[in-house]
């Protein structure tokens, strides 16, 4: 089958690898009807040191059910699914407490060890615990937005649920990435009263005020943070969403947020050390979130999906074949698309 | 009036300073009956700057009202009172959400503002939303528990709160001064089953053992990590409570958390970043806390000190004089004493 490869930053090849097979009779054989390119595959795509084997890439699909182990009881071949971002077991302490991403038996797709979903078929893990079956047709015109519950939207929805988000509130989201426009979605659904973006790009501004933004604030640092405070009585958000991961970013976060506030991060820190460390203790501010366990979010978000009352798909502003998945990388990592969606077949 | 004043680190002398009068409308004046030196306290004892005035030090105190200004409404000349660590006008929208610590008027006590408390009497600002009126009178036997709420016990407590303490869980503590043991208190009354004390000084450890810990690990660094994990069935504590505020305890801290835990720290960061930012989240572990708003966990704490259900006054080990406030500074410094009391009178 044909494959998205990574060789080294910058390196991005469409090449001919073997097709997925059952390996553990907890897998399944997922054909991918649709994937798309995270904001985090940027960081290799600007940073991989060069490797002879590759790595083939991509931790966010939907496709249709090919081939499943002996072990495997709730996917069947023909299902259509959702393939979170991490796969797990589904029966442990932390899969059980919801925290599917801590997964003791779990790991995460696109590396050297677990093949990802850029291609034309994956093979997933503990399918039982990792596939969610989707009540729809492959050609569904909702498959955009029920992609995005493999991760993007289920990471939105994690930021603004482990930044403590409540009705009638205020919430700043930090990058206007698709992460950040549906921290917004995710905001505005649990009815967040005023909706600061910050960012600076037009069209992704533009999305987050359909999405639910009430204001915007483009600068950076100590202006982005008086602005904040200017449009927020003097004492900052009660809930900011850091969908970076930079320093800068994680500080402004930080100093944004009013005193008891909370921070929920889901852009993966770039950074040992967490600045502001004193600012967030002296302000009383909790700083939680993680890698997003959006497979037991899907269940909450899904019948908002399929009622249309929110489109997260719409972050999704070019779609490519295979063969054009490095130039999507490209356009990507040159800010000239939000989000790009791969259809393989 | 006699008082404490440090002008240096290691340089603390007992003075003649003027006594202190109603300057603002809403000031007392309170008669310092019972005063301590806090852990806190030892970080300007090793650091401060010499300057020419001096601080007078001291941020906890029981005693007695003396005066009070004509806009005081809810305190009276007579009154026994506790005097939390920090004042606030009990009237601010942080006050009013129960975070006193970022009243909008309000500060701290024992800096170069507004002086200290070890001392014959202490000027208190914004005394209807910074004084609680205690229903017992100034000899009674329960001061010691009950000059705990000004600081050290309603610590503990946030630090449990913030660590999100629940009924039947795990709880590790790090630091064995008087704000763990007051953290065990907390965890204990909270209902945790495990509580795990990382320290190393005997007479802290079994005083812990007997305030509700039933598991104690004197390792530091990795080994101490792996201790806990051992004594949790390798997944780590549910919550843990930072009570040193160095870069290793803060990191330790971290790494023990299991993941989707919290970290409650209530250690005065002594850095700028915070250690083990990308462990942190990676395991989706939360870390909370700040300064404790000490005035809004009274109403919660009174009751069991009053009956006896917890006993955090048993922290003092050493009652001195004013004139012996230096040496109980060094006491404490040298890890020969938990926690000094002071009796001014």
């Amino acid at each position: 089958m044909r494959a998205t490869v990574m060789y080294a930053a910058g390196d991005v090849r469409i090449e001919n690898v073997p097709d997925p097979e059952i390996v553990e009779p907890t897998d399944a054989v997922v054909r991918v009807t649709r994937a798309c390119i995270c904001g985090s595959d940027l960081w290799p795509y600007n940073s991989l040191e060069r490797s002879e084997s590759g790595v083939v890439m991509g931790h966010e699909a939907v496709g249709v059910v090919e081939a499943v182990g002996g072990d495997v009881r709730t996917v069947s071949v023909g299902d259509v699914v959702v393939m979170p971002f991490a796969f797990s077991d589904g029966t442990c302490i932390f899969c059980h407490n919801g925290l599917q991403t801590a997964c003791v038996h779990g790991g995460f797709f696109g590396n050297a060890e677990v093949p990802g979903a850029q291609a034309e078929a994956v093979r997933v893990p503990l399918a039982d615990g990792t596939l969610y079956v989707l009540p729809v047709a492959e050609d569904d015109a909702l498959m955009p937005s029920l992609l995005t519950l493999s991760d993007v939207m289920g990471t939105g929805h994690h930021a603004a649920v482990a930044a403590n988000v409540q009705r009638g509130e205020t919430v700043a989201v930090v990058g206007d990435g698709a992460v950040g426009l549906c921290g917004v979605i995710a905001a505005k659904r649990l009815g967040a009263e005023q909706i600061i973006m910050l960012g600076r790009h037009a069209d992704r501004i533009a999305l987050a005020r359909e999405f639910g933004a009430t204001d915007v604030v483009s600068e950076r640092g100590t202006e982005a943070v008086e602005k904040v405070h200017e449009l927020t009585d003097g004492y900052g958000a009660h809930s900011v969403l850091e969908c970076v991961g930079l320093d800068q970013s994680t500080q402004t976060a930080i100093e944004i947020a009013r005193p008891g506030g909370a921070v929920g991060r889901v852009g993966v820190p770039q950074d040992e050390a967490m600045p502001a460390s004193q600012p967030a203790f002296f302000h009383n501010i909790t700083v939680s979130g993680g890698p997003a366990p959006v497979r037991a979010y899907i269940e909450e978000l899904l019948p908002d999906v399929l009622d249309g009352r929110i489109e997260p798909g719409r972050v999704f502003d070019r779609v490519v074949g295979l063969d054009e998945v490095p130039d999507g990388y490209r356009a990507m990592n040159d800010r000239e698309s939000i989000k790009v969606m791969v259809n393989p077949t």
